[in-house]
């Protein structure tokens, strides 16, 4: 049927009645109309009501436009997570404008690259990284207006015009403001610390970040009486899209400046925390806690986590302390998280090891991302569900970037075919859930067989002397490559090579079990990624 | 900026692998991937997994395209709640067509003229209802092939070319399906009773469905190990799109043919409910029930009602029960739900009376709604936040319906300055919580039912004894409102109530005919107008 025939097309086009855009916006006014009197966000002994958190919106919103920032302009910050950090991912769109929050861990050189190739018009920043951004300024190409976030819980020099709260003062607090002219409009700009050459900028768009918070809040359990705390960097993928998740259903943010054992726990206590979210890394901080801070509550606390399998021995750990481990996966280029290890009903009764071997898989697609496969990255055809036939992760639907910016050939690239392109091998099981092996290049391939580097650390991860563990290529004449283990002991622990080696033969297969071993600590980047590529010029040396 | 030096729009425009149209039927892949072996759908001892639920739809929709059902073409569907009735709303739409689904209670002559106007070219049926739609039929103008749904629990006598269970046999099993080219595209057909001839067909788009079911599974506090009861008719604003919305977080769907209090009460227990929906006369009639089919369960089940306030006493004796009430408001027009009373933390300590008379407002927005205002209906200008000016209540946004079916003159005047005018009378709390104080037009709301006074009338007009007559709501505790009729004979004419009734039951459903008659003139304003604010006193004092 041609569609002038279609009687349900007729006369019924989009109007302003039936039609908006999506906006995580929405979700800021919902709020703060529906819970005006609830605390919206805790910060130390700050505490404001929603209507508090949207009027400093407004006013943030309200000042960046005086300052003739709006529409295509990119406002960047700097900042741990605190208030203005969170303020910041509303009152900047509110403007119109893109936000983009820096990784407060890099050096001058690389945020001058950001900020140039960004364009930032106006840059926020906390005074405890006064040194570093003055550093980055001298070396950017181009002008940027500074301000300054004083936060007297860390006090630094001030290099702006103007403070933040002094900034706010100048800001209408009824500024208005609603979705963009277009949902398809960059909402945010984040960059990939990328393990070669220059970050890349990664677009998010309206709609993207409307329809990801949406998937978190179900995925997590989110509920208006939820308190949220903020273990997770803003600056990563905008907090996974949870600085608008948590707003969508009027739960409490619980702002944390730095990651501390002490008063991650303090504030579980006292805030009344329900949900929180970081990288392994912080569970293995809590884990390893000394006993006077840890902390007995009690509610189950759920803690999502990624960026890596979270190893069984961390779920154990954490669900004696009383948390629920939940694995969620996801690359920046897809807002943070794709996908979630979804937990079937059968897998409770199950003993912790065999429990632990699902949960660390990365699970099934998002409810709201649309499509995700593994297969062949070049024909794109899926691989068997045979959870052996490794493949490519690959996704594409509504929660994939817009694209990396003013960078064509890599959108291109990473888009080809019609779909994202992660970059990650993965086998999947036969129960529909995908289980990622390596990163493409960490593959390991030793007399043709293929050698999952990550499979080899879990089972690192399993000797209890091991902290931390990196498996690399190391380039051999005879068999090609040999996996290169580099590996640091907990404190006061001691195992030779030989032992480990005994060991790993009694978890994987022989042609798996690293040729070398090294130990000693492991090079990180800004984010707690270990570097592998640091790792893989050290092995060629030995 | 203009757009074309937006280096947030250059090279960064919507691909395959980053757009995709939004449609409920992701939802369903989505569970039959995530959830394939977990019961999707309870019929008495019947039990689907996900998986054979999808399948279900998808041959449903195979044996559809085989029978030349494609975009742009209705399928009707008269049907309780069985599993039938939930599978058309998925194989429907996967087939490109859009689902129109019947209130079952109605007319012969009310569904030949919605076949006709709708353009039906496929009706589903369930053998119950053989007689009603053999005489529609008749009446229908157009040609339409007929499929029945046999169910043993009701015998009835068939009417159709071939049964269900036979049509899903012809159907692929494997058959392909995905969003909609375009996610305005229609998606379902409802008829609403409307208040002056003939009913008006409301017509959902995949986008707004998607987004209504999401925000179900928000405000209703669904996960996956909800199970959801089919109380509320699913021909209701598609179960107030419940259909799509426990699906979307992978729930059980217990359906329902009959809503019987002992019933209902044996499958909470049984099947381990923890939400259902319906009008307030369903909970009536829970609350009622004789004390022997009662039962008690160690959970809190969740309601959620609409259509009209629960009244107190209901509140109270639904909490005793284990219940716990969530009022909804919406319209057709709106998908069914776009407000919720959303209860506030210090509202559990109230005395009863008090946080009935909350609870009895209508509320807040639903988070994907967009915007509500209760406004001068002309300008329109919202009326102050004093619990006391009334105004018309007023939506616009993600979830407000497409028009209504080849009727531009109704669509546009629905939709007059940018805005989709309820009808509905409120007044806008301090607080920002709307209650709706009158209707507008003289709607009476029988067990959820709308019923048109206009309607009734008309059909009284037709008899010959009847020379004026005037029908207004008369509140009763058990259906909310029943029709009351105030009629002036023609001089010399005699007829009774019970003759008057029989008379009816020849022209309108049986649940319009009016409980009450009152004979005598009728009080008229100084232009000849029928008061019937005057009626409406007069009622309630019989």
């Amino acid at each position: 049927m041609s569609r002038e025939h279609d009687i349900f097309e007729l006369g019924l086009e989009r109007r302003q009645a039936n039609y908006r855009q999506l906006s995580p916006l929405d979700f800021l006014s919902w709020a703060a109309r529906t819970f005006r009197d609830r605390t919206g966000v805790v910060y130390g002994d700050r505490r404001y009501t929603y209507r508090e958190f949207e009027t400093r919106c407004r006013r943030l919103a309200g000042a960046l436009a005086k300052m003739g920032v709006g529409r295509g302009d990119t406002v960047a910050i700097m900042s741990p997570n605190t208030p203005p950090m969170l303020e910041a991912h509303y009152g900047v769109p509110m403007a119109g404008a893109v936000l983009n929050a820096l990784n407060i861990r890099l050096d001058p050189a690389s945020i001058a690259f950001i900020l140039d190739h960004g364009e930032a018009k106006v840059l926020l920043t906390d005074t405890e990284f006064a040194p570093v951004i003055r550093e980055a300024l001298a070396r950017t190409s181009r002008p940027v207006r500074v301000v300054d976030i004083v936060d007297p819980a860390a006090p630094g020099e001030r290099i702006g015009e103007i403070t933040y709260e002094e900034l706010l003062e100048t800001g209408d607090p009824d500024f208005p403001y609603g979705p963009p002219e277009d949902e398809w409009q960059a909402l945010s700009l984040c960059y990939t610390s990328g393990t070669t050459g220059n970050p890349k900028g990664v677009v998010y768009h309206h709609r993207g970040a409307y329809l990801n918070a949406l998937g978190n809040a179900l995925v997590f359990g989110l509920r208006p009486e939820s308190v949220y705390l903020w273990t997770l960097p803003m600056f990563h993928c905008n907090g996974w899209t949870y600085t608008w998740a948590v707003t969508a259903v009027g739960a409490t943010h619980v702002c944390l400046r730095k990651v501390e054992p002490a008063r991650i726990f303090e504030l579980i206590e006292r805030e009344g925390v329900t949900h929180m979210c970081g990288a392994p890394v912080v569970l293995n901080m809590l884990i390893h806690a000394p006993p006077e801070v840890k902390r007995r509550f009690p509610r189950t606390v759920q803690v999502a986590t990624g960026g890596a399998a979270p190893p069984s021995a961390v779920i154990a750990a954490m669900e004696e302390m009383g948390f629920h481990v939940v694995h969620l996966y996801g690359l920046t280029e897809t807002y943070g998280p794709a996908t979630v290890c979804v937990e079937q009903p059968g897998w409770k009764d199950l003993p912790l090891g065999e429990r632990a071997a699902k949960v660390a898989r990365q699970g099934v697609r998002y409810p709201t991302l649309g499509e995700l496969t593994v297969a062949d990255p070049n024909t794109p055809e899926p691989v068997p569900a045979d959870g052996t036939t490794i493949g490519e992760v690959m996704v594409r639907g509504h929660t994939v970037m817009k694209g990396y910016l003013k960078n064509p050939t890599a959108t291109d690239e990473a888009f080809r075919g019609g779909w994202y392109h992660t970059g990650d091998l993965a086998v999947m099981h036969p129960d529909g859930y995908i289980e990622v092996k390596d990163r493409a290049k960490d593959i390991i391939i030793s007399g043709g067989e293929n050698i999952s580097s990550i499979e080899v650390e879990n089972a690192l991860y399993r000797h209890p002397a091991v902290l931390e563990a990196a498996v690399v290529a190391k380039p051999d004449p005879h068999w090609g490559e040999v996996p290169c283990a580099f590996v640091t002991l907990r404190e006061g622990m001691e195992v030779t090579a030989e032992e480990l080696r005994e060991f790993l033969r009694t978890q994987i297969a022989r042609y798996k079990v690293p040729r070398h071993f090294v130990f000693g600590p492991l090079p990180k980047t800004s984010t707690g990624k270990i570097q592998k590529f640091v790792l893989r010029e050290r092995a060629k040396q030995l």
